[in-house]
């Protein structure tokens, strides 16, 4: 088993082909013909995230989040990117980041959020999912189960009354999808990020805004897929272990 | 007094011609000539709004976010903006917007920021202030603190027990402003919105990063505006009254 | 009978969606669920027409020159075109603007004035018709005879005794549509307002040039078009009135 | 004498280097080093100008409108330009553009246009002039005097009895020159080329506007300057004569 | 025989409209219905070229290279390729230009140097073709080859000892058509000239680089296609002769 | 000693900021602290480059050509620059590349190929630089000459007899510089690379061209500033040696 093939795994279940035109998913630093004995998967790469590829043993990281998103002309010391990039070269670790075809894909990062804001007869599709809450519930409680079970902190722009049953929702950055929500008629809208002017319109539209940070909405969606990957490899017996970071996005140890 | 000498007084404290070249701000509805004697003061233009303008009398509405932000070809109640533009014309109301000029402002949104944060030496220009905290505190009561005063909920993307004494700050959606916060030595940097890809530079960069919302970090130097603008027309003995909208951006009452 | 059923009849006969694209044809001003008992048609909005649609009490004006060409970012009385919409807005008057998709319509503009220059076997389309004259006519009686019918001064760019057979012709502004007058083997050509360097160019292709004026080559066929949705309107059984303007586009009462 | 001196006699009266940037004045085609002995003025080169110059034996021509407005990739005989520029060459006849420079420049374009209304106390600079009429009149009488002056036909857009005193003016295509008008108090504006929606703002705003001709406009100033060279040419006692077209821009002999 | 028909013989063989979209070939000056008795093909035109037409009595040259690559604005004595434009308008002589048609022909440049390369097997299309050498060859003795078949200085960038069997070629600046070779498998690449940064890329990927010259590479093909020409001519027995010129580029008398 | 004191150093020289804005000049691998104590100078980094540094224990390498010329978004083995990358990466090898800064510098690349060409009284600036031979010479004799200097083959573009006094140049692929050698007077011009189009304007012109190869014009240059930079650290007493690679950039050894 080498970068390749895990880079090939991936590739049938998120298809680097849908990703967006001006996204870097891929093969982004390393060789494609490394042989791979164990995988960490995180949503970005950090120093925090290397030492932890270290310690694993891992020659491999997997990533939601490309580096040289911006494409760069130097790689030195005097830059973040560049002080990562040459630690992962010295270290001999690969890079494969599933960006925004990860976003999109069956069983991806969208579809675990919907099922953990906990919502029946998901449809959708691209970077939108809807569905419906078994019960109606009020913002105010919908925020607080959100926030059980995103582990997160979450921002409401409603009434703490408003009653909810039909909720959208779009992982990290995309509260431009709101207007999906709107077309399918949904009471709620469930994001990383919201723009203030997207969630002026929501009220005007009378959906509520749930804004519950980058981090979150994503990092449940990327441990899912390494479980699903984790059993791919089982099922074809190499011997390739793939473990989560342990580590937050922003530097400290996550604690559950 | 008048629409145009209400537009001069703004131009006084707060230039229009420093608003940064995509901005809109200046007079957007109405008519320059238009008497005034009562004006409402609000983060952005609602239907809530406009009703509390009305029921106050109010011939003018100064917001801190301006309308047309995109350029329009058409004013028709098939569209949230030309709903709103469409009644500020029938209601016969005027429309000012302060928005990147207002940022900037001595005495402006940012300066009420750092004064809320609590700093003391506050210094910067432009989008960015620091300053320092009288006593050094956790990232957990900076937080703790930071929702008391703004009035909303904070989300840490730091370790709880990190120390901070210099802050940087900048209102709104400016999160590109931390690297002068990385500049000026701080140690946290306060903002509305933090765009996740600053949040792992600044985690690199040991800096603690304190997300309160748009809203949060706007409003209340809206409101300290409001007030120094009815200072002034008080000192010239004009009687014109001066309101803040108690209505959320999010469209319910808001509570203190 | 209301705002979007007239439109929808429009679009019928001059589909919305053949405009260039540059152009800003479609509902303008106003709300697609207003009910209409009275339309007025002129060539342009202006303060007179304006005063003659209250005079009407018609709620609908319907134009050939659309507003905001140039999308706006501020609606005040600082304007020309600011003033007129803000009234429109004021006297709750819908506006709808029918210009290049009339230009090419069956029976639209170009068909019109290619009835009143007087010519049989009529053919072409887009924006460009020719036919020939029932009898050659030189120069000097063909610019008379369309003084006449279009009541209009005519600019002749030709030796006054050239004889005419086969004429093209373009409404308005479109003076670079002599070329298809050339392909299609034309002695003259006619159009609103016609480009020197146009006119040295049919000099030297031997085609007899006349300048009609903007207003008096596109003004016909919007009556034209009005009366035949007067006949639309009646046939339904609908209680609607339609006139046309009779202000002159330049601000005086037009005198037949 | 030759071309090179000739292009600079023009360039001290009327510098190339203020012409606008798209214009493409200066010599255009031919040598700077031939020999002059004969000038022929025209607006434009047409065929029957190179006719005149080839009967009078004119080595140079010096035109208002240039040849290769749109840089060429081809000359060959297939375009109407091609076949003017592949004559010029065979007959060893140099060209001479001089048309941005020319209008604005002192005792050019415009300057003789503004006579021809009739001006009193001209001012003005670049491409616009204002004066006032020694005594005031209706627009029917203003009109009636431009086209006895100018040997035009002429498209008034206003009431005929509207009373005029200050006149404002651009030659040839420049009617967005019209608010330099509105600046000045003018009651009037005279142009070659009236753009429709200008005529429309000039109503809005109480300008009669008077539509006299491209050519009408523009030729007399460039005799003129023919005079005012042939002049300069005497006073050196160069044996050098300087002739003005006869024949019409639009190919037909001219008649005063 | 006319220009025209030159024009159509040679796009049966090299569509004009299979040139790149930035290239210039087709009829470039002078007339399509010109009568034709004598036909000079060059690769470029230069001054010693029309002294060879003229001397030939040649109405018609036919070249590789374009003039008027840039579009121009003026026609005159002041420039390199006004001149050459001028003298052949004076001369009465046409030009028709086959550059990146010509390339791409089958029989055409390319196909050309490909036999004179001495490869066997030639496959290939657009602007690359490859073949094997009968015996393999080291670098040394195939850049002796070269030098003697394409009468040039070959600038050889590999080991000299090198063994070469493989070849792929693109005629004149086309070095980035080297990948083509390295995806054919070949052992080495000849073109006219070979950029620096190709040669370095190039010799990582082991493949020996010949640069032989624009010139070198591009004139055999052309006088090929002469030859080709006449046999077309001769077939239809017009009496219609072609030369080719025995003027090097350089403007010095080729000596073979 | 380090990276940054290194980079210090030639940039007093060849100051980085007169690079041209499309150059990628300075630091583009490594760490501004490294520790230095062996430097080598080679035009390019290609593998024997880092074999050649590997075996001297070099920590630097300095170029003339900048690595990441077109901004990349990936480093892998896939591809001729990521391999070479990511051995400097993982040998800890950095990289400083001065190109545009030192063509241009006072005895930098154009100074040294000056000398090397025999020319007395040198003049010029940025890319260019012209001198006179002691002695006239045949075009024949002073491409023998540069052939025995540069060590390299010349092809010369002129007839072998013209005689040549003055001579301009332009190193590497400059040769749109050919026009600043015709105003100063030239006989002749010699540069790496000559494109075609430029040849025949120089012929026209009756300059004769010598092309010499992109290497051969560059590498002595670099080679000469090897050696100065040697002597500035001999002065300043640091235990620092300075090598220049003995391999071809065309990756074989080279033979004087």
């Amino acid at each position: 088993m080498n970068v390749k093939n895990v880079y090939d795994l991936i590739d049938t279940v998120a298809p680097f082909s849908i990703q967006m035109e001006s996204d870097n998913s891929g093969l982004l630093v390393g060789s494609p013909s490394q042989e791979i004995h164990c995988i960490l998967f995180a949503l970005d790469v950090t120093q925090p995230v290397i030492d932890e590829a270290v310690a694993l043993g891992a020659e491999l990281i997997v990533t939601h989040h490309p580096l040289m998103f911006s494409a760069i002309r130097s790689l030195t010391d005097e830059t973040y990117e560049g002080r990562l990039i040459r630690r992962l070269v010295r270290e001999n670790i690969s890079l494969i980041s599933a960006h925004t075809n990860l976003d999109q894909a069956a069983g991806g990062i969208n579809d675990t959020l919907a099922a953990l804001c906990g919502l029946a007869d998901v449809t959708g599709d691209a970077f939108f999912r809807s569905g419906i809450l078994p019960e109606p519930m009020t913002a105010r409680s919908f925020a607080a189960a959100l926030e059980e079970n995103l582990k997160t902190t979450v921002r409401v722009m409603a009434p703490e009354d408003r009653l909810i049953r039909r909720v959208g929702l779009c992982s990290g950055g995309g509260s431009d999808e709101w207007v999906r929500a709107a077309e399918a008629g949904c009471d709620a809208f469930v994001s990383g990020e919201i723009k203030h002017h997207f969630a002026l319109a929501m009220a005007d539209a009378g959906i509520a805004a749930f804004e519950c940070g980058h981090f979150a909405t994503e990092e449940p969606g990327l441990a899912a897929f390494a479980e699903a990957l984790q059993n791919s490899l089982d099922h074809v017996e190499c011997n390739v272990r793939v473990f989560v970071s342990a580590v937050s996005a922003y530097s400290f140890i996550r604690t559950p």
